[in-house]
């Protein structure tokens, strides 16, 4: 029996969650049962996507990973699992999947049209309850993936939005997600970026940033800083304040970096 | 060892529910803890009421429902058992159990009298961690609902508000949940509506619906739509957008359901 | 295998508590996790502070705390073990187990420099889930605490902010807690007042409440109450209401609780 995971759009307020738990329990009553999240913006089948990606390392690879933001509910999209070698993933095929699957290649992906696997009575609205939470507990307890329905191909999947470079070497990024201490994540790896930490400039919006840090505590307390955060992508802080708030950034925003040069101060601050 | 599902309006922040499931664990360590909600409105018995309601159905019938929505905590009001064919409950008997009980009638109902299972210190605040908790522990490691307290009867309860018709056949029904999605869940049941899914007319405040879909996603992004939601129950919701927001829905709103006449449009929009 | 509780300021949006879940769970499978509470206000170690001391009594002596309220983290301030007869906590070594240490001296404490029973790559900005996380599972799991790093003594504390009292009597207390309810909660417990509840009169900026109440319920709706709450500490409520946001409370606030006078009115209210 295996741990399933839930990630959702759902919040707290309404009983839905527990109401997928339920199912899931009924099925396969000694599963453990995770929460990721389910505080993702509603309908944001992105911010879930990135979400997603930063967990799944961190568990077992026999977890199943019960994902459902599904603005799509009812429509043509389909419901799917898809098998990796990181884990097993119950999700809507809007893409939600992208960037733990671009991670980690497909090796057995179905459509989840078996009714034998659904609940006995199938809502048009809520398919988290009556065709995901099902799948995800008959795999927990080791239904075969190929058992719940047809094998696909072609799943729909969008890009992790790739560094830009400029002519003049500047690297042009975007804020992939904002945190719950509004430190802004950027879609820029260390990889990406050419300069050693002192050499590196970020700007957002109209501040500039001289230098990667290491830690959000080498920044005096009210400074805005960037580093290399726990997801291994740069991102931009404050010490001790909340980086969204007070720069306004949202998700989608530019980030700029370049090679530091000789009008940038040190730790220059405009905040 | 059965499964306890909590159920409260005490939030995340302070711990209370944390303090609850530790009362719970050290009676009966092996017990499946599932969180239905603790972000009901604080004291909102009725909304409480509604989504135990929705949850129940899904859990098995030896779950044991912890229900801690208690603004009468300390004084006269009593704390209860009741067992049914679909589950066994532990709540104040202030009416939070009434539409659960109303589908699913009492077998048996006790106050929770009997010092033995109640913490040895009992405030007179927090009947959550020191009476109710302890209760749930109990039953769940099976010790007879008779054990905890004297037999009662005439537990406190107020019915779902039911449909009214108007002389000219129009229903009035009310809104009676809004969920996280600003979705405005109604009393109303597919059955009390006399007329087909396109016939049928639904208004609230000063918007006006005309026919029932089946799926969000049938709608136009950004226009209200009325169906049957997950529940059985009459919905408004907005694609893609928060109903409740937009069209300004609060919980007890009249809305008002007729047939479709001459003079209505398809598909009729003011939003 | 053990409880282990959970205690942020992570919030429920990222997956930041999930991951540490994947992590212990990797480790000590069998593991049952409690969430303690990840709304903490963001890098408040006091509030966590209060409601971890608030918690701990209700779990079983043989379960693992595990505390990640860390604005130091990746700074010199040391990742900790510490093993009381109530219960062994793991955390940053920033104070945040002040008030449960205070209650329950340490055993055994110690710093977590054993690379061992991290994980094989340390980030330098998100230790919960890279050492915290680790640790709290191999103690779940059996591993003794002095294998996880070496003995210390000189734990960061912070004490209980004490009541004072002034030259007439007056004793000077603050608000150190805000619930989800409005109830602001005070450092003072029963045997710090030594007046009688009819006599004792407690006033919060421009309030004065006349005596203390047992329960919510024994005040009339909208009215300022002041009682023992369930931790033992004096509180001011609202019944039925939001104390904090109606009297204008934060935490810090000063409390003045002194004997009723011929000039008090009883139950007075000028809310």
């Amino acid at each position: 029996m295996s741990i399933v995971t839930l990630l959702t759009d759902f919040g707290w307020a309404d009983g839905y969650v527990g109401v997928m738990k339920g199912v899931i329990l009924s099925i396969a009553p000694h599963t453990t049962l995770v929460d990721i999240s389910h505080d993702v913006a509603p309908q944001d089948v992105r911010d879930a996507a990135y979400v997603l990606y930063t967990a799944v390392p961190y568990f077992p690879p026999d977890t199943v990973h019960l994902v459902v933001v599904d603005p799509g509910v009812g429509s043509a999209r389909r419901a799917i699992a898809v098998r990796t070698a990181q884990g097993t993933f119950v999700a809507p095929d809007n893409g939600v999947l992208s960037y733990v699957l671009a991670a980690n290649p497909p090796q057995v992906a179905v459509s989840l049209t078996n009714p034998q696997y659904h609940l006995s009575q199938v809502s048009r609205t809520f398919h988290g309850r009556d065709i995901f939470a099902p799948a995800a507990a008959h795999l927990s307890r080791g239904v075969p993936i190929t058992a719940l329905g047809e094998p696909i191909r072609n799943l729909v999947t969008f890009p992790m939005p790739k560094a830009q470079a400029r002519a003049d070497g500047t690297l042009i990024g975007q804020v992939i997600h904002v945190d719950r201490f509004g430190n802004a994540i950027t879609n820029l790896r260390r990889g990406d970026i050419p300069w050693s930490d002192e050499a590196t400039v970020v700007e957002i919006g109209e501040q500039v940033i001289t230098g990667l840090k290491e830690t959000y505590a080498q920044a005096r307390t009210g400074e805005p800083l960037a580093l290399i955060g726990s997801s291994g992508h740069l991102e931009i802080a404050i010490a001790g304040g909340n980086a969204a708030q007070r720069l306004n950034v949202y998700i989608g925003d530019e980030v700029r970096v370049r090679q530091k040069s000789d009008g940038d101060r040190n730790d220059a601050y405009r905040g």
